[in-house]
């Protein structure tokens, strides 16, 4: 039974806690800590059985008991907690991205030398039922080799201005999941960014130095062509969508829906839009993520999601921004 | 918090107190009782923390701390246990089929007369995503009047000829679903029954007296005609569609897979098979007619399945035999 | 080149003349009668380079250059315009139903005996690209054994009352279609028809004595089930599919839109109404049955679609009508 | 009935006289000219009631019967022959590319300056029934401002190395289309062009000095951006697909097949391939345009397709090449 304790107690903390109580047999929540904690949250804490809540993550990292430790903090502080942690002999799950500063990223994997420590990153998508079965198909041979990757991803809604301001940007915001998710299809790295990228939904957001509408050219290390598209802003809902063409042919996913159910009538043919929220249509992915990493930790076994993983991501990012500011395609070489 | 008690840790006993565990948060299953109760079944009951493991059902009735009882039990049992259950002051949820014997089912309406007691029937797929789409759909009236209403509902492998021997039939076994779902999907009572059948799947269930495939139309109370379809093996899975046609249109929903992906390549265009199992296909099904009886417990409201459910799908089933026995089209009102 | 004379030039007479004049390179089409025969009709047919227009449906059955009759009149007039035909030595294709009355069927049949003359049934959708598919994978064995057959053939719109009084009622004018079709699918003969039908659409359609909705359920002597359902009125446009399950699969059929077009936004994922009309729908298997009639008379081959084929929708349709006003199965042995 | 002379009776020709002869009621082609004209080709031709079968192009220039010619010759000569054409005074429908030469396309649009000529361009996928119901919700606003458009275009079979080296490259020869197809969808001019592109399918494309595999990046006059991906081989056959996604919405279309017909399995859920062949893909669309370029003949109108659309093309085909070759965005602006 692996003893957690989760730091951070916002919105995925909570689904991190979820998930552990509900799915994961083999993993126990001992404290949850969070500055800001109030009765509210408290209360829903406890009524998992938690014994200890706590504002200080102090707690967490200075008893014995615990085995590993959430970091589900703001981002500013991923890197920071997970280097105590790492020195308190903890096991670290650190939600995305591990820090908008490649710099920082880099002590972290510091911290981790020699270690016998397991860390894994918050990139979810990895464990959705679709993507799995597109990296099934293209590990499996079934594609041949890969020649085409295409990932869409689009929110329901903009985030607000002032989000926009503190978080990194659309490329390591939001973005960020579609390059770790182009590393992950076909299993090779990214050589080099292009994009084109536009302010269509919210001029706020080019206000305050961000876009909100893009396509991302990569070239892969492994030769294959890839190409995301974004949007801040989906009229229809969240569109998450990939596909993976290669020699001997293409591998697809469509979005999921709350049902099947399809109406024809005089209007047309109408089916359910995509699920709305990003928990509604990760929740099943936030809840295998966490089972995969409380099996590493129980199993001494490799983390499916690794630091250097989150460090790529956020390198890509960076090559993105940098790619629209010098509006030429940018070598991940010159990124470090 | 409810406190619920489960007799009968088989298979459905066993879906049920993991639907309460995790799903739940109103309720807690205080002690599970079977008679065949054995050390692996009791670890597995106990790694949800329930106190009490027992052989003895009347533990659960005699404990004044117990709210709701589930009957899991063998379908024979179903009735009298519930009767007993009832005479205890326990709310019921009770497995499908209520009996096979109608006369039993009213001796078990008759134990509920006059008494504050909830009663749920274990139609599960009232609870499902697909259908309860189709039954808002018509309930919103966006199809208009029901015309016709289609049944898909093939199991992915037969039973066994033993088990055939002792289920009562396909029609009280496996189609009572189905007919509880016609009811169910246009909130309207059905008339008259008339089957065509055959055994096309395996001789051996023939030879048992039953039959493994059926074309089954109803003539509902409300004037729209019915067919089910069934059959005991269909090759590619477990098959569970449903539509509803009406005066300004149509509902249909498809069956569920794993994932979206579809794989395009030299062979053609392939998708996954519908979700085999049915614990796979309706196990949020049973968390949410869980979740609902625990509600109406709570809130003493009235449960969204009641005996009246559970008798008329029996009579359904009941016509259906004479109607294959007598080749000829029976009416509801025959059977009592 | 065989050269063709059509009698009747109302919307189906039509449909033929430019199916093979667009289409059907080994045929010609040297006349065209029709009692109602008006400018305008004469003007469109001369559009397509036709020599001979009349009104006296003699003049093509005298002319020893004509090898072959398009039989498009009306229906009380196929048997007796066949016959003559026949009797002239010319190859009949007739539009279905050959009659309504099984005598004047089998005095086509008589007429038939011992002559060399090709005699094709407008069943056309045997030559729909999908039915078509459907009966190619039944016919491979890759369904295996056939089990259940599903027809839904619902209509756009009733025809008016006046209509329906003339029609010889919903079976033969409607379902004949697919009568024929359960035949086509799994190429076996009828035993047994049971029908449960309603009066739902529109109530001057009862008054005139005919049903607009209707389960009916055949039984086939491959013994396989079969289930067709009909409405006289689809909201959403004409209805036509199919599904055959079997033993080791099922294959099925949607319906065809005018584009793959979806559109997706707040209220929906929106894909066209099916086509609505049945020469949209059936255009390309007009044009393909008259290839086939056409190939048969010049290479001297069976036709597709006989007249035992026409003979046996026929005599399905009358035991349906039997099966309403008797309320019982009725065997197809009963009817001759 | 507009008078029509074909130059050039190679495959598209053909196409173009079927198309004709059986679809377009205003139109007849009198004479069709080719210099390699065989046996077998003029039995083709003259099996649809052309009276003249000619080597000399002349001879339809110089028929003052004639009204417009087809200029279905060899792509380096399309200007010249169509610069002939309308200083005979004909109307001349240019297939695809006008030429590989910026220069000669000007040439054709200054020999077009002042005269009453109709000129259009074979861009016949604008016709097509999945893209122009893409273009009408576009058109009437439904998805709103449009963001991005994707378009994905690729071949069943890689064209032989030999045709390569004379084809102009890919982008000239087959994503030419594509070019004007994200003009046509969104009814914009492209002001960039970025391509990421390899050689994956066949590296005898890569030494006769082009690629065979492109993402391609443009940025439109109206903000949106568009990506376009090219393969030069399907596993799965011929995959043309698009989507349009806008402020209020998304459109897009799916690949035809030859029927709707799933065949379900153990081994899954399979639908047809793509129609394999772009004969069969577009055959309606050929037809459409033929009867376009007709009626604005007839009619005096304008044509669908002008010699700008045609200019266009070449020039974002010139600006793609360029950007492979210096590796950086072209704009539209640096290509005269």
């Amino acid at each position: 039974m692996v003893k957690v304790g989760i730091i951070g107690a916002g919105r995925i903390g909570k689904v991190h806690l979820q998930s552990i109580c509900n799915y994961v047999r083999n993993a126990t929540v001992k404290t949850v800590a969070d500055p800001y904690m109030n009765e509210e949250t408290e209360g829903f804490i406890r009524s998992f059985g938690v014994e200890n809540v706590t504002k200080d993550y102090h707690e967490i990292l200075n008893d014995p008991e615990i085995d590993a430790v959430l970091v589900c903090s703001s981002t500013d502080t991923h890197a920071p907690i997970s280097i105590e942690a790492i020195a308190a002999g903890k096991h670290v799950f650190c939600e995305k991205p591990v820090d908008h500063d490649i710099e920082k990223i880099k002590q972290v994997m510091k911290a981790l030398e020699g270690k016998k420590i397991k860390f894994q990153v918050g990139f979810n998508r990895r464990f959705d039922h679709n993507f799995e079965a597109i990296r099934a198909a293209v590990k499996e041979g079934r594609i041949g080799q890969p020649h085409i990757i295409k990932i869409t991803s689009r929110d329901p809604e903009p985030p607000s201005a002032d989000y926009v301001a503190h978080s990194g940007g659309m490329f390591l915001d939001m973005t960020i999941h579609d390059f770790d998710m182009a590393r992950y299809l076909v299993g090779s790295d990214v050589e080099e960014v292009y994009v084109q990228s536009a302010v269509l939904v919210d001029p706020a957001i080019g206000e305050a130095g961000d876009v909100d509408t893009a396509i991302i050219t990569l070239k892969m290390a492994n030769g294959a062509l890839c190409v995301i598209d974004n949007s801040r802003r989906a009229a229809y809902g969240y569109d998450q969508r990939a596909e993976v063409f290669g020699s001997e042919g293409m591998i697809a996913t469509a979005n999921d829906a709350n049902s099947t159910a399809v109406l024809s009538n005089a209007q047309g043919v109408t089916g359910e839009k995509p699920l709305y929220f990003f928990l509604e249509r990760y929740m099943q992915s936030f809840a295998k993520e966490m089972a995969c990493f409380i099996d590493a930790v129980e199993q001494d076994a490799e983390t499916p999601v690794d630091v250097i993983d989150g460090l790529q991501a956020v390198r890509i990012g960076v090559a993105a921004k940098k790619s629209v500011d010098e509006k030429r395609p940018v070598a991940l070489s010159e990124i470090d």
